[in-house]
């Protein structure tokens, strides 16, 4: 195997078609062979580096750039979650990176094998994440003792709920007003000075 | 038509088929003549009451019994969203409920047709729940311009993430977190007071 062949450029190609793959067909449907003919590689280059399509996909998942955002460093946690609230957003409001995050989802409630893909990749980018909350801890924005996990589960489903199941426009107040409650809680968001 | 034959005990049949068949075979496969053969009703007195198989998924949704809770009446917004977030948990603990629930989700995704219906259910849904803002703003619990649609999202969606996404257990203390957060903010919500 040459060094050529196991470059990045080749595995984002087969990262890109994989993920293309579970957007247009969904879990149940994809396979190593239509990854294969999708990208161009070979299928048993494919199986070398992955021995199974979860393993494919998991890898895929959480090193396609598709799916990757950078955090913003905004100086606040108000200022930071409002940049997550945005990035997620705008990966949304692109039509082929929405396939890919419906398809996942829809595929975790449907399929354990996806369910732990999709958990992984919940981990990773929660991981990612936790740089913000220690940023937020050190500047006293944030107590010591706070779990951020239902803070990222309710701003993440939130967002599920209003984008992908209602197809609502997140505007900008929409945005405003769910970092709002999140960081002051709903009896204290209301009012224009937030 | 004989008042037995139009009687809520055989709508409850025809709703209890309709939503048993969402959940097994999905939103594509669900047919009118299938909740006939389930439900020992008449095709064509299913027809004689629903012009299609979306108005008569609607009216599964909105009116059986299996996707109902009550609205407790705690005497603070703390509690009553406490009490809500612990009906919810029991409905989708209960694995006949939360395979419809799921069927419902999924088809919301990748139906438009499934996605008007689970719209129409939330809506209705929050209809049901607004009496519970209401006495939250007359005890001044919750200022009277809070707009409680970000508050809804973000309690459902972080459940929707939890349960049936991470398939995780929802121990006491997260639901208290989710709603102390919900309430005071994640910025004050730590600490053993809460």
């Amino acid at each position: 195997m040459t060094q050529k062949q196991g470059g990045p450029r080749r595995k984002e190609d087969i990262f890109a078609a994989t993920l293309d793959m579970l957007g247009s067909l969904g879990f149940d449907s994809l396979t190593v062979e239509g990854v294969a003919q999708r990208s161009g590689v070979n299928k048993t280059t494919i199986y070398r580096w992955w021995s199974s399509k979860s393993e494919l996909l998991r890898d895929a998942l959480l090193h396609s750039p598709i799916l990757t955002f950078d955090l913003a460093d905004t100086g606040s946690l108000r200022g930071d979650l409002t940049a997550l609230v945005e990035q997620i957003q705008h990966l949304l409001d692109d039509e082929h990176r929405r396939t890919v995050v419906e398809a996942a989802l829809v595929g975790a409630v449907r399929h354990e094998a996806m369910r732990e893909l999709v958990i992984s990749f919940l981990d990773d980018r929660f991981g990612r994440h936790q740089p913000l909350f220690e940023r937020a801890v050190a500047r006293g924005d944030l107590p010591p003792d706070v779990d951020p996990a239902p803070l990222v589960d309710a701003l993440a489903g939130a967002l599920w709920l209003r984008i992908l199941v209602r197809r609502g426009e997140v505007a900008e107040a929409y945005t405003r007003d769910l970092v709002g409650m999140l960081m002051d809680g709903v009896t204290r968001s209301a009012g224009p000075s937030h």
